[in-house]
């Protein structure tokens, strides 16, 4: 078991202590649930009440002064430090080991790195390339002429089909599928006729995609997700679709077809965007947003159609107000009809 | 096959027949397709009018005295009453029988209780533990150290990932992916670092997790399914969520994370809930609903941003009238136009 | 490699070639992708501005005149030429040839169709039915005495639970889960208690079925999908709903059990339908919708709660001056009072 001083911890870290920097640190823990021996980390206001109650033996926290009945690890980034920590307490201990699983079907011409791991009832498909170290877990399937980079790990039930390409060091999570066909349909005499997907899908490196998430390959050319995207569960990402560098797509995003986002975008759970618009850098989209038309970058915007956030708040201020309105406006009427009554009079005197 | 009369299923699921007592059923049946021979229900006033017209040879209905060409069998609890008729008349018969398959690939320290089946190309990893009668369906995956409680069955294709801990008795459907990571990601540099999610999920005894639905781990600790909840198809739970006992999720909805469900809470279908909030004890959230803060025990919340139903219904009245408002307004502009105008000419004259 | 000359391709096509016809076609791209030897095309005005910049040989337009650098392929459906084009230009070359996989596991009695292809780790299990050339991918599950009708196509890692009936020329894209228990409990002393699922799924012919869409079956009875209906990504159909013919579902929608779509219905992405409604023929619900109760045939509807089309735009546009509405009133308010003030002076004058 690791141990570390919270001394030696915030050497690691890049820290300091205010408190007793002997304490013997042995594991991390959320402030709530964390035992003594635990360092817990505070990296958001809600959660600082919890600091009174905590069992913790230290938090790591921002380096504003605070009172605090435990030691504190005060450093610039919180939530880095904490992740930091993490690894340090937590080291991954079920990384599947290298070697081909007997019960794997590996087609002869695939290509395979240095210590790759192929779980048991996986399928790498002819002229498939996977980089060294690759991990397939359980019933993956790697379609042919498909391309994994170095490090990338596929957790069980993962589909990457025919042709796609994903970078070095991606995590794919259960259930994943890259390069489904594009919905696109042709109607013709009451009927729609398929138009085939010939695209791919290519994925840059350090691309993580949650579990049952769906990412369609391109009708022609290729859908592609920039370096450094963190994708969640369940979002759909439809063809041609371009996302840029680190950004980050919330659990149930939808996005249509041949939108295209640039760096540093987020977009909250359970936004929809249209198709064939663009989202510029930095951009924020709220949850459950319907995106209509292109967003201007490092714009914030929420609500149905998607308006700038300050927009959409005066509105739904006022909209609050709206039974208030009609009140007035039913004064105004009453105060007129007087009003009306009493000058008619006026001009008949 | 099975048959009853009427009086002996009115024996059986504690009602009264009013009709022939005599009537052989041989089968259940939704009203509108029912035939000779079925018994039908009626626990939606929407049906009622199928009444009439049904080919059922009877009809599972409440106390309530109503006219009917059919004999009625009347419970306290139609649709109660309707979920034994169709245990007693279709029984399942399609459960596997025990037994490992040849294909399966189970590590020889895993845990197996008596009379287990584990499908074709399932996988059970190292110290993971079945209780008695567990059923692993083709393709399944169950991890490291999991545990499945007894009874519980994985229909195909279910990943439960290490460390997991699934109750007695659960169900589920297939593509349910359990312990997936949570999505947490710190920021610096312009890059994102993975925090590792190193907590687990626990589910408790009697939950239903439907098709492709995605529950994550803990960052540290872990996300909590309550005793007897009922998940729908494609509903995603995020890391650290916990929900009580005995909840209703509708498919779609999305749970962020760290947010708390008390007992008896129902969100209906695509609702969006943000994360580390909670939701009283009874409270039932609309379809479709976003809720951004905490919910009231019992309350009834509705849109976005949600609030209590009854409020939503009113400011949705009020928003309908609100190009008459206008109009009124438009009106009343004019009207005092003209009265200014008489007024200024009475102070003129 | 396929070539063919701008003419020969205008008479495969039905088209009429404004430029030079000797043009030597070799592929197929997007309009901003293609290279040249590409043939492109133009369905969506968005994309006319590109037709200057492009660097493709030609591109296939509608019948309209239009100035081009290019030579023009015209016809009277764009995007159905394209399709046919990518036909020509792209044949599929990864279609799994005829036979068992030695992993795979049929029943004894399971019933094959000539030249079906059964992948690796895929499962068929006891009665099974699958006709001529159906193919079955990797990890596929085909549930007892269930069907697939000819030319039907299973993606890896698709699942079709026992008794569910899937058509002729169907496409089921990996991860999609075909008859998944419906979400029925009835609640009795505070617990929900599981109402059997024994009905099944009836899919119609030259069905498509995206990514990790779930398809619940039928409590009694089928649910079903219409001939032709094409079905996005992360779709949730619920028990006992049942499309009409040609619909289209964009991903990410939810239909809550028992409603039912007349043909030729469009549901935009992330619509959410609530159950026991119908709606009409020919009707198309906007992305996000939630749609309460039934909707005309040929109706547009959009919104929470879904209302016409026209509506809510003329909703959204008083909605938009809502804060002009409250100026003006607040304006009539101190006209109004500054002329009661006058009013009560004349009168005491």
């Amino acid at each position: 078991m690791t141990t570390r001083t919270l001394a030696e911890l915030a050497a690691e870290l890049g820290g300091v202590v205010v408190g007793d920097g002997a304490t013997v640190i042995r594991g991390v823990a959320g402030i709530r649930e964390a035992l003594p021996g635990d360092i817990t980390f505070l990296a958001n206001v809600r959660y600082e009440p919890h600091l009174d109650e905590t069992r913790a033996s230290a938090v790591i926290c921002s380096r504003e002064p605070r009172r605090s009945a435990i030691p504190l690890l005060q450093v610039d980034n919180p939530y880095l430090a904490f992740q930091r920590a993490v690894l340090i307490f937590r080291p991954d201990t079920y990384r599947p080991a290298p070697g081909i699983h007997p019960s794997a079907v590996v087609a002869p011409d695939a290509e395979l790195g240095a210590e790759v791991s192929i779980g048991p009832h996986s399928v790498v498909e002819s002229g498939a390339r996977l980089g060294a170290r690759v991990v397939v877990m359980a019933g993956g399937y790697v379609g042919a002429q498909a391309a994994l980079g170095e490090d990338t790990f596929l957790y069980p039930h993962v589909t990457v089909r025919e042709e796609c390409v994903v970078g070095a060091r991606c995590i794919l999570h259960p259930g994943v599928v890259v390069g489904g066909d594009g919905f696109g349909f042709a109607l013709d005499h009451g009927r729609y006729h398929k138009v085939p997907q010939v695209g791919n899908v290519v994925i840059g490196d350090d691309v993580e995609i949650g579990a049952n998430t769906t990412i369609d390959r391109a009708t022609t050319d290729s859908t592609r997700i920039g370096d450094g995207t963190k994708i969640d569960n369940l979002v759909q990402i439809g063809h041609n679709v371009a996302t840029g560098r680190h950004c980050i797509i919330v659990a149930q995003v939808g996005i249509a077809g041949s939108t295209q986002l640039e760096d540093y975008v987020t977009l909250g759970g359970q936004a929809g965007l249209a198709g064939h618009i663009r989202v510029g850098k930095g951009a924020m989209v709220g949850g459950q947003s319907g995106v209509t038309k292109s967003v201007a970058p490092d714009a914030v915007v929420t609500g149905y159609p998607a308006m700038p956030h300050a927009t959409w708040k005066r509105l739904y201020a006022f909209l609050q107000k709206l039974p208030q309105l009609f009140q007035r406006t039913r004064d105004l009427e009453q105060r007129l009809e007087t009003l009306e009554g009493r000058t008619e009079r006026e001009e008949v005197r």
